[in-house]
């Protein structure tokens, strides 16, 4: 541990990928965090804001502003868990300091700033960025990952939607223009802003979906998929709120073109894909994800059906979204960029029940 | 209320069902439950079994043995609360007799008893009835039900499926072979049964699909969306359990045959539809339904999206899984049968939170 | 229905109380609810504000601002959800204007307005009206309810703490100086106020105390228990915050004076106390209440244990904190102000599961 | 990790005792789990029966039927994870054998076989055993541990209201009649069997005291405080069910001795208690703790109260009940019966939210 150890920061501690970041952080092996900002809690330590972290080193770290100077003077990477928009001009500081950047927000996930002025209402002020920041899905793009000093950590609902359908897609398996997806989401992925509509009674105890078709995820998954697929193609993306904490599970419908494989040929392809990566875990036939299976890990979890009735694959990927959708991901990179082992302080087990 | 209520019955006190069987007769204004049976629980009185139902008049029926002529001697009409198999005897049984019968199971929904037979494992014994039997869903078959002696209850999920497909395919608007059904449905679905799998720690905090394309309610939904499409159509129905007590939501996907209407144009079909369906409730565009909205009650909720990026319109339905998808419907019915309103002792407004 | 019913007031409908007395008065037969206010929401329709109101008559009234001589124009009672420090002068204004006043406030529950003054650090306005209003706990106050003008509505914790161990104070049966109380309650009770230490997140699959020994509530029930028991007492008050939407369960311990009496003569004399009052359930030996039981209704609930290892009654009630411990008793009191029985439109059984 | 790994062994799999053992070994650097045994699941993997354990070496470990002689071929401890009655005589089987036991039943934790006889209903087979058991609260017998073959694993609410109350006692700081510990706990805590009584919808939403003043965890605490107060006393324990998962939260109460003092003179002396016991949080003044604070830890979270007007200590201490309360403690025993380091593999943060 000791000298040896790499110096990181965190810009955002109070959201929850904020303290997602915290807790994985705590036992990192080879990361250590030297500088902590928020503009609400500065001249806190982190425990005082987040008492689970008391009696660990890292509780004892001071939030201070987020000043680039004072930031770059300390780390060599970065985490930026920030609102979009504001992550952007943050990113280009850091990395104007030869600070590397892993940037958990959207702002540079899309390729297209033309995409991203559509669908976040702003005009990118960092296009040149943009060409160089790398997607950080770890199973498409590794390499880039290791060499790259900005990486844009993927969405939460794209990373489950992407891995459920990416050996479909890739292999050429099923129709690009009649595909769904169906996501439900913890109630971490709506963030820890103040606000009536996720307050515990109003997501307890109940089930809803939100922005149909309209989800800002939306382009993202299509660039990914379309790229996959070698073709432009429209997913229908819908989202729903979980009354949960943790976990996302995406059920992914898909037409195959021929006509329908046994799920044990269609399981074949998926352990062929994801056999090199620790982090997908394909079920056996028969078996289905549940979110708990992945709970607090980076694990991503795949179940199979082929239902000959209506010839359709349904894809059932589920992740902690959290953790494989934000934080744990975001690390998984920085191990990347560092020349670290990809589960280096992430291999823990699922919080089982 | 006295000497001019009807007495019923009810057959299997002990699931989640005949549960809410009891609350909603607790205070129903024009029948009276005289018999109760449970095998299990024979000799004892409701309250002791339900002590919510404590300082009620109900709560002190005893509960019997399951025996027809006892129950004939006392009932004009009952309510079958007992797994299919055992339900269609007991139906027959008890038609014998003279009293009519709402049967909660699936042993009179499907018109064709092979069908019966390959989803269910099971040889129809009573082809006849099935003849005889009316589906009842009050919005497509109230007349038949009012002069029927064998309601066929319907199945939660179909409940909230049919509902919100109708308007769509009785006017033709969308294709009839891409039909996705994507159902979260409470775990009082799962039933009352001793099971490590329904236990508090292995739904709470997770959620999971199961039986993806193979659920027994398919045939059920298919056959009821085959009638009103006119032709024989096949869907893609996929349920999930969700960590709450009550509600099913339903999304449902389907690809416009014509260009993709606004979802205002969608909404006056919808509206129109259902005008005269009290327990219907359209929702505004822009608003998506919850299934706290309708909990408790009998009201579908149904919340339109049409996207013109897929040509697809997404429809969310949800329903109270107990009281709608099950025993408020069956005593919906229970009231057409007997001359009387079909919101009688039914307009309890949602319990919120 | 029609012209004889007596038209009332909401004052204050955004909050968890108010949204609860829309429920309930959705289906009063005997009250219509003519004004309902909120600067907030003024000019909007309670079913747009609350779409579970959809399709009932009232959902279709307008929300006003909160001037009283329009409400007193059209109210002859009123029921202020508002919070304490603002309900006086509200109460005040209407009561000027000889309109009935139901306060779910604090604000006229403490006879000593020096308490008041101290624990909710304001100065009192309105002290001849504190001398004037009547403490809305039917068990206690029934016949002082129906001639007033005024009600202080109790407590959540209050109501089940007092309802709790009347009993055995009023019979002289427990030491006065040991008496712990020791509350939880769903998280209704905290408001539906945008805060982040009620989000959904922060109180979800976890469990905690607040404010031990220094709760508003304490003087109140003191004030109550010093009454019963004919002696000034303090008691041990300590609130807890349960992942639930609704239900308080308080568990009350106090030592016996002379040796410890069988739980079979302790309910009797439970059972007598109640035996008048319908919605007091008194469960047999060997039972203990559960909050489901009592969900969405008026009934508390109350189980005995007595531990002669100890010499100590343990006593566990039950109440629904937004319905019996709020706007359901706000509308007994307003039944019994107006002439109309206890019960009057509040025999809904509770919502199980 | 490699050859110096130490093999043990885990009696009983398919509880959630089983499976927290599973997890926590999953990851421990210095244990190889080389033999667990089912009657039921025998002849499968341990990812079969646990799928999230797949992708892990232990999830590959077959499952055996618990044969004493095929144990102890292979393993140096064995961790008990039986009912208690089937516990002992594995025990006194294993420890013929040379094998290390922490067996985290009831069977040795009394050393009063009388007391055993009485609150079990059940004749102690093995007493001289009883008399060598070392009770394995690391705080409190730490050294003993570490000599002993033999550890009576704590259950889970002794460990909350011991460490809660340990510092009082010890001390002398109040009276040892009026002792009042009401601890709520989840649902982990009703183990893993079939039963109606703890499906998800008998538990979800709602709240329940059981067994009051009966547990039997009372003489296990009161044998641990009688100890440490130097006198024999009795505690008023009475337990209650959360709907959460994992967690206790032990509210505890006692009447000072002398008057009052101040919170932060009582944080003293349990900072100075607790200040080399790394798994021991006492939470500054004012802070109490919360269950998702500790959730899949070995913290005890111990939040402190001094209330003048009632002359009491209100505690309130937070464990996870299957980690602290069950599992981890077995596993912290088992690294002190290895000369391992306490908290080898159990610094795990905790999983928030």
């Amino acid at each position: 541990m000791s000298t040896e150890r790499i110096p990181v920061g965190l810009v955002g501690v109070t959201g929850y990928t904020g303290m997602e970041l915290a807790r994985i952080l705590a036992r990192h092996p080879s990361f250590d965090l030297v500088a902590a900002t928020s503009r609400a809690e500065a001249g806190r330590k982190l425990a005082d804001v987040y008492p689970f972290l008391l009696g660990m080193d890292i509780g004892a770290v001071e939030i201070s502003q987020p000043d680039p100077d004072q930031i770059a003077a300390k780390c060599s990477l970065v985490f930026l868990a920030v609102p979009h928009g504001a992550a952007m001009d943050m990113a280009a500081d850091l990395l104007a300091r030869d600070v590397k950047v892993v940037d958990l927000s959207a702002d540079f996930r899309l390729r297209d700033t033309d995409s991203y002025a559509q669908w976040y209402g702003l005009e990118h002020r960092h296009a040149a960025l943009v060409r160089e920041a790398v997607y950080g899905l770890p199973e498409l793009y590794a390499d880039a990952i290791a060499r790259t000093r900005l990486v844009a950590n993927p969405g939460c609902y794209p990373t489950s939607v992407i891995l459920g359908l990416l050996p479909l897609l890739r292999n050429g398996l099923v129709e690009t223009d009649t595909i769904v997806a169906d996501s439900k989401s913890g109630a971490t992925g709506a963030g820890r802003k103040a606000a009536v509509g996720t307050l515990f009674c109003e997501v307890a105890d109940s089930f809803r979906a939100y922005n149909l078709g309209r989800h800002r995820h939306t382009p993202e998954i299509e660039q990914e998929l379309s790229r996959l697929a070698g073709i432009p193609l429209a997913v229908s993306f819908n989202p729903h709120l979980l009354p949960i904490n943790r976990g996302i599970l995406s059920t992914l419908y898909a037409r195959f073109i021929d006509e329908t494989p046994t799920v044990e040929a269609l399981y074949d392809i998926y352990a062929e894909t994801y056999a090199k990566h620790e982090f997908v875990r394909v079920l056996p036939p028969g078996r289905l994800p549940e979110t708990r299976w992945v709970r607090g890990t980076m694990y991503c979890d795949i179940g199979l059906v082929c239902d000959p009735r209506t010839n359709r694959a349904v894809v059932v990927s589920a992740i902690d979204n959290l953790c494989r959708g934000a934080s744990g991901q975001a690390v998984a990179c920085a191990n990347l960029m560092s020349g670290l082992p990809l589960a280096e302080g992430l291999s823990m087990p699922p919080l089982m029940p």
